[in-house]
């Protein structure tokens, strides 16, 4: 099915309704109800039924929606149909731990490659990835057909990287750095902000208590 | 200053803005325009304005924002007057890469605990911070005071041990595993999900590729 592009929100949603179809599946739950998807998400049930209906697909209504089969058309649309490499840039301790966590988990879309400054780690295999030096990108990225970087740098090296990036022909960053990345409008930037999620839990928090 | 409950998406940008802030004032700047500040995080300079005049604050015309100024406004907004105390619970690669990114960060938030199951880092010093079992969950929360925890357990503990973080009386979960979490409303929950950041990524790439 070819379909124009979603807006970002509902493309977050989808991933999240796909994760959590996964889960039920392994539970061994055939099918499921949109307000049951909409209780486990803290969004409403009308939400659910409309972002699903937005992709061509409807539930019976004395079942629910069938999980597999909703697995799929979700996997039809925001999976690519060709794999798609990434390369995980920096991989001390937290590329490492992003690294394992996201090996095997999605498909389509590979770690192929990791870059690091730390000659023990070059042209080794750190968790599970084989490391190349920070000086190659540009011809591994070619070479490996990466079109994915996940930054895991330090600071103050986090716009000089993007930059080698940007020109290597990489198209979308995931940015674990705490520093704002300026890209060109081709390139796909998606913000990782671990301290702003930490101060939004801190607020609120506070806020119940006074 | 007391104000009213801000909405979440209202912090989350401040706590973007103060983070920016920071930078800039180590790079010697003092004062910054908004539409500087909406350029770095793809907003408009609009939507700036508004932020920065709802918690009271404004610009000299010709020199923009005082630096130092906005950032201990947004501090005396958004950050708790008292400190407040956060454990990790399963302290394994993700938990370890989660304490070294958070420490000394920010001074009112303090990670004070971590939880594990592993013998071998029980009452030792992990990533800086203190391992205790997890079976004194309750009794460590308490005695600590702590108020936030950031879940890294394996999915399939992950329900039980927010329950039980529930019931010792934390009031934020950052939760990093891929399972979504029940709490009741006096909870907050902040979904920390980086398989979809990843997808979303992927799925833009796919698309401008297209």
């Amino acid at each position: 099915m070819k379909m124009m592009k979603l807006p970002e929100k509902t493309v977050e949603r989808l991933s999240i309704y796909r994760r959590t179809l996964l889960d039920c599946l392994a539970q061994g739950k055939t099918h499921i109800f949109s307000h049951e998807l909409a209780n486990l998400h803290n969004i409403t049930a009308v939400q659910v039924r409309r972002d699903i209906m937005f992709i061509g697909y409807s539930s019976m209504q004395r079942k629910g929606y069938d999980v597999k089969e909703l697995i799929d058309v979700i996997g039809g649309i925001i999976d690519s149909e060709a794999r798609q490499n990434v390369a995980i840039i920096g991989i001390g301790n937290l590329g490492r731990a992003i690294t394992t966590y996201f090996m095997g988990k999605r498909s389509k879309l590979n770690i192929v490659a990791a870059f690091d400054l730390d000659p023990n780690k070059i042209d080794r295999m750190v968790s599970g990835v084989k490391c190349y030096s920070m000086q190659n990108i540009e011809e591994v990225v070619k070479e490996k057909d990466i079109s994915i970087a996940i930054l895991t740098v330090p600071a103050d090296s986090a716009a000089g990287t993007t930059e080698r990036l940007v020109q290597a022909g990489i198209r979308g960053i995931l940015n674990f750095t705490t520093v704002p990345l300026n890209v060109p409008s081709s390139v796909h930037l998606e913000e990782y902000d671990m301290i702003t999620s930490l101060e939004k839990v801190a607020y609120f928090v506070k806020k119940q208590a006074g």
